[in-house]
């Protein structure tokens, strides 16, 4: 099994996101600071990772924290919050950690140091369980939306390297294999950052899932042949409405579904939907660096000083959105309504 | 001006567009065979510029020829063309230059063997000419369907670089900035090859004009965004239904069209346009090398042993192209008609 991520004695531990396929090497961050820069910089990344990502690495501060009193360890607990909310601005897992983290402990009251630099630690690795379990649940969920055979389109990657492990979109297709269906994964290379041809297509030969690479201007031409039975792909938040930010590209391949009349899933835990945030325009678009779109491996691959858009996400209008998997059932539209009944249920009930 | 392919006394030499942007290097090559090596790797493509080169090709071989008799000039004729014709099947101005050559070898009747060699020279020489007329013929024409000012998006390049000049879409372009229009073109950097990153963004740079690069991905998001007023591509085929055979990612790009009301514009010289094609499921596409998707600058980005697919083009059925712009003017739906209409003018009264 992939460990994407993983609290260990010594610090969080990442595999290394930006040395994949080629290197498979891991790293382990012993401040908050370095579990903030490894998620601005991608070493860690997906929604779902990001947050508990998050956690860790705030109770990692908290751990390491030399406070002598309960407000001196809040104070640094603030500033650990402070620093992994700063570092991406779309993925919502991230602000959905912190205000867990801070409600945990304030939910405390009083208690030794000792406990409640324990008690944190402890939140964070719940999270991690709970973010597999809530993929499985995903699975179950979803597996049945997936064809009895037939060609699945993925964008980016929202599998086992997304998530604590399972993944979201892709926990959905491994459920849907688990039960005995002939799925061909069709995985988009997903530029600049290539999520798709590193992550996805890595993953999911690690695991015999039959898996065949393309470039994102080829899904076009896929699904116009008929390759294409579904769609399935992850999201970094998803407002009340339904409205999904997910990676740059996936509003391509939503109007390519609706063209061709593929079905469109997105699969996500509840902590990726914001039902604070009413649509799509609401949510901040994360600009990324022009060098992620101007070079590959180091090397330039446009003349200088041209002028580059690197938008990390773009918002999928709800409408063209088939359905939403969540660990606690299936939204349809209208979102508002679905999402806001599956919100009401206990989460606890069904993981 | 870029110089792509030229008629040199010591053979024909090229731009070598695989070392673009990064070197502006030059070949030369002093034989037939090295042209067709040239096409089918590469080193010179666009379907006007590969056309030309195919003639200059054969004129070259037919130059070099130790021939005796006409008879044997003609088998090495028809050697040379066949060495040509088996480099890329889908870009049919191959094929028209290849009749073309063949047609004046016959027209030219009984002749001493210096002379034969001489007018096929002069005639590969003529199509040269011709092209950067049928480019700028194009431009006028196309000029006024370009917005006063906005922004302009192309896929692949249609420019100087895959014409002997000026280009095809971006002859259009150059066109309207000519009259005054404010365009500012956003270039899908075109995977795998990275034809718009590498070649677009170089030629358009070079000549001041505004230029945006974006992931291919990107596209759809900058139309719902408003900042695509218009789009114009090339062509490597057209049927006689108007089926256009472009650039993977040509269809892609005209689905989001649609879906966003923006009009797409193909741009191409009538040696493009392929009327014993009846529709665009007759044309062959070329599947070129996994390696061009697998890896970037010799460095892999995708696990081993992963499948691909690598299509170098698709087919944008008519109905989602509102005008084909050619150098005898503008055909509109239904294509079957207008193109049939433009075939029967006289090209040479409007060049």
């Amino acid at each position: 099994m992939i460990k994407t991520l993983e609290w260990t004695d010594s610090g969080v531990r990442f595999i290394d996101q930006t040395k994949l396929p080629t290197e498979e090497t891991y790293v382990t961050c012993t401040s908050c600071e370095e579990v903030a820069k490894a998620i601005r910089t991608m070493v860690v990344r997906g929604a779902p990772a990001i947050g508990v990502a998050a956690a860790m690495g705030i109770a990692l501060g908290v751990k390491n924290s030399r406070a002598e009193s309960v407000s001196e360890l809040r104070r640094e607990l603030d500033r650990c919050c402070a620093l992994v909310g700063a570092t991406r601005p779309t993925a919502v897992n991230l602000f959905w950690a912190i205000r867990r983290m801070q409600a945990k402990f304030e939910a405390l009251g009083i208690r030794s140091l000792p406990q409640l630099k324990q008690a944190l630690i402890e939140e964070a690795q719940q999270m991690y369980d709970e973010d597999i379990a809530a993929n499985q649940a995903m699975g179950r969920w979803g597996a049945s939306l997936m064809p009895a055979s037939g060609g699945v389109l993925t964008h980016c990657n929202a599998g086992a390297l997304a998530t604590c492990g399972y993944g979201t979109a892709l926990g959905v297709i491994r459920a849907a294999i688990a039960l005995g269906k002939k799925i061909q994964v069709y995985a988009d290379e997903t530029r600049p950052f290539l999520q798709g041809s590193r992550l996805t297509a890595w993953e999911l030969i690690k695991d015999g899932i039959p898996t065949t690479l393309i470039s994102d201007s080829m899904a076009g031409f896929m699904m116009r042949q008929g390759k294409i039975s579904a769609i399935v792909v992850g999201a970094d938040r998803i407002a009340a409405n339904g409205d999904v930010a997910n990676k740059i590209g996936t509003y391509t391949v939503a109007v390519l579904a609706k063209e061709h009349g593929v079905p469109f899933y997105v699969a996500a835990p509840f902590s990726t939907i914001d039902l604070d945030t009413p649509d799509g325009s609401r949510i901040p678009i994360e600009q990324r660096s022009a060098q992620e779109v101007t070079h590959i491996a180091g090397k330039a691959i446009a003349p200088e000083g041209v002028a580059v858009e690197n938008p990390a996400f773009d918002v999928t209008p709800a409408n063209y959105i088939t359905g939403i998997v969540t660990e606690r059932g299936i939204a349809r539209q209208p979102y508002e309504e679905s999402l806001a009944k599956l919100a009401a249920v206990q989460a606890k009930v069904v993981l």
